[in-house]
């Protein structure tokens, strides 16, 4: 599900020759990603902000987007796409740059003291500060936990369709209760897969239970579909395979009978949903305490200078996973960064941004006149 | 200026014959102390809050009821009055009591653990925990700086009007230049106090400049009234005063000529606005470091336990003043308080308002079901 977003502030990064130079990177466009981005435009530093998810928002957005929240400060009730919309409209002034569906795969401290970053898609960057806003990590397919299974992964066993046209022509079983499973074993067995015809040779579905988490028509439309005998429905959990000459030729599943069939297949698609992974985070050299990176209360940096860890993915005495807390977190790691990024500037002083004609400059708007 | 509440929202507490016995209470009931009633009341803590004030809000509703301000999360702008009515909306479901137009003036240690509070209204109460959310500190009226003046203090010098009634017949010289000064002047001279008759024998109104912060038609009525020869307005400082058997009967007044004068009078009335006082939480045996409340990051207790310190009046290493700030705060020092309230409870756990029962049950709100 991908949320309709303002683009005019997602800035989408232009392909460059050499790496790019920034101040800040951001890991990490939740809520407390997206204020970072904001509490670091106050002292006019720009930010590139990077996600695994193709969209700005995280957990909220990916997890609950209509589910209300009631304990941003101030805000009695909002979704996860409202809280998502206002952070967005919040930091349009200050231009960032978002670089999403990618993770950050390296981080190596250079001899000048800056960091260069590497993500998934080859976007690469030298930047003095790193912030972690990773909540509890990216967002990657849960897997089918099936011994051996995994080294068919790539070739007969996908979590995400990103060729629809491999498929067609294909045995397929699906695997899965949610509305990616219903909608692809739909799209696979009519042949018609964002308007392309993309037939498969057969669709069947396995899921653990006759009930699912999908949209109601779409689970109406797969009984339909079922009794035209255009596809079938099993109900079963995956427990094995069977390999023939080094290929999956079959998934071993078990119904609730308790009874073991194999269903032949040339694909196996498996859509359990997402879980977050702390990924390469774990290999940076940070501080970690039970998956969470430790930080000082101070400036919220991690135990590498210039890399600051905020939100749900940091730990310190006290630390509640809630989202006002890293909102205050972002706030103090702007100005713990602020000295590294501007060394001749000394000491930062807090202004208001109720009352300083310097911020009313840098958040666009006009300073009121009193007497 | 009196911003219209929701009174719905302020209950305003019975007399009682003993001390009030309670879990929490909460002094200031500006943006932080509102979300402390927020945060305890998650909890299931239920708080009185005190404030100097006669009505909730604080600094930002005192100081800048209508002035913007841009760097509350997830709210891209809003008035010191706007996030005051949102607040105040989000802890409705706790009905929290409020004890306004007064300071706090005892606090003392009772042997059973609790603490014993006692106000300048003479509000008593018993309470497990206090969280002071008191921010610069109270706000009492800035004083005219003269040696030896304010020994006539409450006699004849007067920064507030209680009782209209003492100054009739008078000869008064009022002081300042915003709506206060002008307000009390025209009414003083025109006789007409709420609509109660109590006009002045003569009244003079003194200012620094030809300029008020002013409603102008209140700048053009007292210009009348003075061509009129009913009241008097004089350009000038008041520099020293003059005294006869122990009593004050005039005023220097430095004119921008460099003049000084003799202005005689019965009574001074001074409105100089408002300025915040620590006052009597010096005096509590807390941690202070340039008037501020030492506290940890921790639970946000200060030295006393049970005694937390939330907002601006606190701090720490990395301390902002930063209302964002002092939300978190107040997160943390509820769950740093629950176990002195409930200590049968052990471990209390963090459960969010996006998904937990218990809490929509607190918040007065339905659950969703989902499959």
């Amino acid at each position: 599900m991908e949320p309709q977003l303002n683009q005019e502030v997602i800035k989408t990064a232009a392909a460059h020759d050499g790496p790019i130079e920034t101040d800040a990177v951001i890991v990490g466009a939740g809520p407390v990603g997206l204020f970072q981005v904001f509490e670091l435009g106050l002292l006019e530093i720009k930010a590139h902000v990077i996600d695994s998810l193709a969209y700005p928002g995280g957990q909220p957005i990916e997890l609950y987007p209509d589910k209300p929240i009631y304990d941003i400060p101030a805000i009695p009730v909002c979704t996860g796409k409202e809280l998502t919309d206002a952070l967005l409209k919040q930091i349009e002034p200050f231009g960032a740059t978002f670089h999403l569906g990618q993770t950050v795969t390296v981080v190596q401290k250079q001899d000048d003291g800056r960091f260069y970053v590497e993500t998934s898609k080859g976007t690469r960057f030298l930047t003095k500060t790193i912030f972690i806003a990773a909540g509890v990590g990216a967002f990657e397919p849960r897997t089918l936990k099936v011994d051996g299974l995994d080294k068919f992964d790539g070739s007969q066993l996908f979590y995400r369709v990103r060729n629809p046209a491999d498929f067609a022509g294909k045995n397929l079983v699906v695997v899965g209760g949610g509305d990616s499973a219903l909608d692809w074993a739909l799209n696979f067995t009519a042949g018609n897969v964002d308007g392309n015809p993309h037939k498969a040779e057969s669709v069947i579905l396995i899921h653990r239970r006759d009930g699912f988490r999908a949209a109601p028509s779409s689970v109406a439309r797969m009984h339909e579909l079922c009794e035209q005998m255009e596809m079938q429905f099993i109900v079963g959990q995956v427990s094995g395979y069977e390999e023939q000459d080094g290929k999956l030729v079959g998934a071993k599943v078990t119904g609730s009978d308790g009874v073991t069939r194999v269903v032949p297949l040339d694909v196996l698609l498996v859509f359990f949903g997402l879980s977050p992974k702390l990924g390469p985070i774990a290999d940076w050299g940070l501080d970690i305490e039970r998956k969470q990176l430790k930080v000082d209360t101070e400036k919220f940096s991690t135990n590498v200078p210039g890399i600051f860890a905020v939100g749900d993915i940091n730990t310190y005495p006290g630390k509640k996973k809630l989202i006002l807390s890293g909102f205050h977190e972002c706030a103090l790691a702007a100005f713990g960064a602020a000295p590294i990024i501007f060394p001749e500037k000394g000491k930062i002083h807090l202004q208001y941004t109720t009352t300083s004609p310097k911020l009313h400059k840098v958040l666009g708007v006009e300073t009121p006149v009193f007497d």
